[in-house]
């Protein structure tokens, strides 16, 4: 099932449900490891029943589980837990992200699974990690969006609370996930010993507030939400064309100059009120007031090509419908087909880790039904 | 200056600028890497001239750069060069952010440096990647923002574009490029070679587009903004109470009833128009008119408490100040302190990769000057 890369040889047991735990496989299996879903019996993965579906299948999970396998293990059936203590003892990586403590209860805390499998390294992911006041509290995306501080970075001055449109509070935590248990793999080349990654979606929100912490504590002044501008760089936002929206990341006095002259604007590369990017931030709704007629003349289109020939930062707002259309997204293999079994192919966004001596395919295994790897997985057990 | 990790023992030679780049060896610097900052003379690391500035340093440099070592050397003078080759030949990682071809014609393309350097790992960070049509157009984060797609998601609906309030263009393809370069080095463990890295924040935009690219080929209507909403769970969204905001995560019928029930509206959860979470998706608007009157009822400390007493997942919406002084976000050590040489410490976000059997200090080595680093890198190079 696996596709051939720089982890091949790997093998990850993976527990975990719906989206941070099984981002983070995701990642590990299109870098060539061998990642095995342990699943509930009768209904798997939660993220299964979650719409819409392609086929009767639900295109979220298919999309997050491609080039896995599934087999359904009941945890607190002896047998079945017989078959799991052979699938650990196989391998490099257990994945969870149950509650803090629900796999201590099922005979699997980091101590035990330790002492049993002293090279298995075991990552949990979790909302506020196993550790801290909050720990056994239930934390989804939204929750963690708010209380991290991103929606109070994201939005427009006086406008509602806004979430970022994807669930970065999960996949955030399955990048800093695979990122903990390729450190714990590299450092068992050394020690022998697996480790037990712990990995918070708060603290992985913490650490993506930029130079929000930075600002506040250089200034004392609580950073809020600015719509689509930079905070410190202008003009490094978006403007309104005569048929959509594009955005501009002048950085510096010449793309600021060579901007205007573009626009047909030079006189506001001479005006003292706009001599230099900290007056350029200053006065930037006059700046925004001066430069939004001259975007409104032509089609996005048309200005993106102006000023790329310019040489100006630019790019157009594109929906979900003009990313997969990009030829530049096409040129990098980002949109990519699977096959589940006999059906029609499903598309979804590919690997971003592209490495030299690989191959990154076009075409990448599917996600696995239910419990489809089996008998596959229990004869090799029986192998050895 | 580096802290004990599972990393420790690799050396990172880092040529790049401002975000992506350093993003990425900071998170491997977190996990004990040697990261050694190869800087422009004079100037350095743009980053270190973007405010705002704690005694005459940039808060925003210091914030990425922690942890790190500096050396000043010009590319384009022989003698520099040779220190450079020395610090290659001693190093595991090399990380550029250049617009690609750049480094080429520096005389590091990928070819000629792993020819003279063949363990040597190169990663390159870049906007669009090293291939397809737009491989050397200029790139910014909120170029990438809007061209993959995650501005057309963020902000509600019939309102202006919204970028996110952080630059994710940058972090998420320095996450990937931290993710590429520890595939990297496993892959080394069995064949003794080096990969050349290529990661593209457009390519890093889109792998993190979640469920939109497969709502949109599932339904073949284009993803919008949704505001606070999740597209396809309700309620999963924020509302307003007596002082502030808030967000609840009631994914199943039992939280939605709970919820209801610690509300005090228990008609609503015996609605025909909310009895599954279909229909409450249907149904969203009315529900929320529908909850609005009961949350602006009480505070939301109060609200927090009482949900959290019933087990519903919610969560303030917090600002920058509430986030770095949250009690679970201080146990978690993810508010951490610096200190620059004799300077007063600079407080910043700490390490969200938590592993066993190693520290996690919540006072770490600043970030360096430029060119700090040079006489006792130079005397390790003359000892070789």
């Amino acid at each position: 099932m696996t596709v051939a890369g720089p982890l091949t040889g790997v093998t990850v047991i993976d527990l975990s449900r719906v989206l941070a735990g099984p981002y983070a496989t995701l990642v590990l299996a299109d870098l060539g490891a061998r990642v095995i879903k342990v699943e509930r019996p009768g209904s798997g993965d939660d993220a299964r029943q979650i719409g819409p579906f392609i086929d009767g299948r639900s295109a979220y999970f298919l999309s997050l589980n491609r080039g896995k396998e599934s087999i359904a293990l009941d945890l607190k059936d002896a047998a079945d837990c017989e078959i799991f203590e052979g699938l650990l003892a196989r391998a490099d990586v257990l994945v969870e992200n149950f509650r803090p403590g629900a796999l201590a209860r099922l005979g699997y805390g980091w101590d035990a699974l330790h002492a049993r499998h002293p090279r298995l390294v075991l990552a949990s992911t979790s909302g506020f990690g196993q550790t801290g006041p909050y720990a056994t509290r239930p934390a989804y995306d939204i929750v963690v969006q708010a209380m991290g501080g991103i929606m109070s970075l994201t939005g427009h001055p006086d406008g509602p609370p806004t979430r970022v449109g994807t669930s970065l509070g999960d996949m955030a935590a399955g990048l800093f996930t695979a990122i903990g248990v390729q450190a714990a793999l590299i450092d068992r080349v050394r020690t022998g010993e697996g480790r037990h990654v712990d990995v918070a979606m708060l603290d992985a929100q913490v650490a993506l507030l930029e130079n929000a912490i930075a600002r506040y504590l250089a200034t004392e002044e609580v950073p809020g939400p600015i719509g689509s501008r930079h905070p410190s760089i202008t003009p490094f936002e978006s403007f309104a064309t005569r048929d959509g929206h594009l955005v501009i990341a002048a950085g510096n006095d010449r793309l600021f100059g060579t901007l205007c002259g573009t626009l047909g604007c030079e006189a506001l590369a001479k005006d003292p009120r706009f001599a230099t990017n900290a007056l350029r931030t200053q006065n930037q709704p006059a700046l925004k007031a001066a430069l939004d007629p001259a975007f409104a003349r032509r089609a996005t289109a048309e200005w993106i090509s102006a000023l790329e020939a310019a040489g100006v930062p630019c790019g157009p707002i594109q929906d979900v419908a003009q990313v997969i259309s990009d030829p530049q997204v096409a040129a990098r293999n980002m949109l990519i087909e699977t096959a589940v079994g006999s059906d029609a192919p499903v598309r979804m966004a590919g690997n971003p880790v592209k490495l030299s001596g690989f191959e990154d395919p076009a075409t990448r295994p599917g996600a696995p039904d239910l419990d489809a790897d089996r008998a596959r997985i229990l004869a090799e057990l029986d192998g050895d």
